[in-house]
């Protein structure tokens, strides 16, 4: 069996820390670049930050909106970036956030997670909306050939707080509930002492005792939006993630992409850098 | 303005009864069918489907899955339906299910919901999980088109119902308060005796008194998975639905499609009229 996700992530984020590249090529971004506003470009605009990345960080996350914009042509330059960012030993996460039932789900994750496949990433993100059972599924493609998922949670837009708050009939809110659900996955198949391959979606200004969750165990991956532009310094990640720190994937795109294509590999290394520091690994 | 999505469903619906045919070529129905397990099979599935319903039914569902599966080869075959839908005068639901926060939500509803982008459809299917507001500027771009977006609200697997129907600070279910919401921005925007744009996706075998759910207004469209294979039949249309049955989409897939492609438009002629007949239109 292939090493897990979970270890795979575990390794790479104490070899380089906890920095992650967001390559999320919008429109205003392009134009910035110099790039124009079609498939060519966004291909363009993450095979660039593909190079720039590569050897300074454990993780890219790539966002398939923007690539989706503009249809089967755009879904090709996210295969050649996809594929150049696995090539470069980089662990790719394809932040698609989907989310079905039953044989329509199946399907997601084999696109995403099955070895070959065009759109093959090593993580997908994953909406709990229809239920955590309802990505058992998903779960199981992902166990089989190593690979992970990541688990919406806990989101820091304030619009998402009045339905991620409800209660259930244990009295845990929505967020806390599919870390409980995923949880028990991971406990049933993380050896004593690894890490799990189900992670999840906790943005870096979410106010944990105010969303209702706690620290969890085995620990798994967080993947951490908010870093950078949307407010949070890497200072705030262990004030806001205390004893999960360790595990915490801290993702920025516009923060760092905004450099430019000639300035971004030192913005890269600077800013790893940073991160390295205060991860003190 | 173009005319409303809303008020196009109502008389598609009344002229052609709520039938809804799903195209979700999965692998087991592409090897019934005698085609092949690639992006080249789901093209032909599909664009044998739409001739099949063409002139017979109001409505049409792609399942994005299933054409994601094969990369951005399935998307251009995904691509080649929805173009032969459309032109077809069918309405096309691309039942994608995509939510996301922000700009990268706006892109997805660029993708699907743009005049003249590759991935044009009539409609798409969205989750709530990141808030109802998230969608706002999905709302904004249907709104400008004349398209149609379809909330997931409550959906009839028995593992969404821990989520679904948790409760907020007002008392209500999640499910409840998606359709409040969404029904707001109805409100707000639909003239006093139409259709809303914005519709819901509510499965034919959820309990409303269970889900928390009830009737609504302004009157939207609702997509119903869960006829046919799923077991609600025609008859259980107008139960089910109450005073909201006028506005059913009443999907069926699988029992439809596995007449095969001989006899399929047959098949689909059959159950649109069994439903013309309970729906008494």
């Amino acid at each position: 069996m292939s090493e897990s996700f979970g270890e795979r992530v575990r390794s790479a984020l104490h070899a380089r820390g906890p920095l992650c590249v967001g390559i999320d090529p919008h429109a205003a971004l392009l134009a910035a670049w110099g790039l124009t506003d079609d498939a060519q470009g966004v291909r363009e605009f993450g095979l660039r930050t593909v190079e720039a990345a590569t050897g300074k960080v454990a993780v890219v996350k790539l966002q398939v909106s923007f690539f989706e914009r503009f249809g089967s042509r755009g879904i090709g330059a996210l295969e050649d970036v996809l594929g150049a960012a696995r090539a470069a030993g980089l662990l790719v996460i394809a932040d698609a956030k989907r989310g079905d039932i039953g044989s329509t789900m199946d399907d997601y994750a084999r696109a995403w997670l099955t070895p070959g496949s065009p759109l093959e990433a090593d993580a997908l993100t994953v909406s709990p909306f229809l239920g955590v059972g309802a990505l058992d599924g998903t779960f199981a493609v992902a166990e089989t050939y190593g690979k992970g998922v990541f688990v919406l949670a806990a989101t820091s837009n304030p619009e998402a707080e009045g339905l991620q708050r409800s209660t259930g009939t244990t009295g845990k809110t929505v967020s806390a509930s599919v870390i409980a659900e995923v949880s028990a996955r991971n406990a049933e198949l993380a050896p004593a002492g690894e890490w799990g391959s189900f992670g999840f979606v906790i943005g870096a200004t979410v106010d944990w005792t105010q969303a209702g969750i706690g620290a969890f165990s085995p620990a798994a991956p967080i993947l951490a939006p908010g870093f950078g532009a949307q407010g949070a310094t890497p200072t705030d990640l262990r004030p806001r993630f205390g004893e999960m720190s360790e595990a915490v994937i801290a993702s920025e795109s516009r923060s760092i992409l905004s450099a430019g294509p000639v300035d971004l590999a030192e913005a890269i290394s600077a800013r790893a850098a940073e991160y390295l520091e205060v991860a003190g690994v």
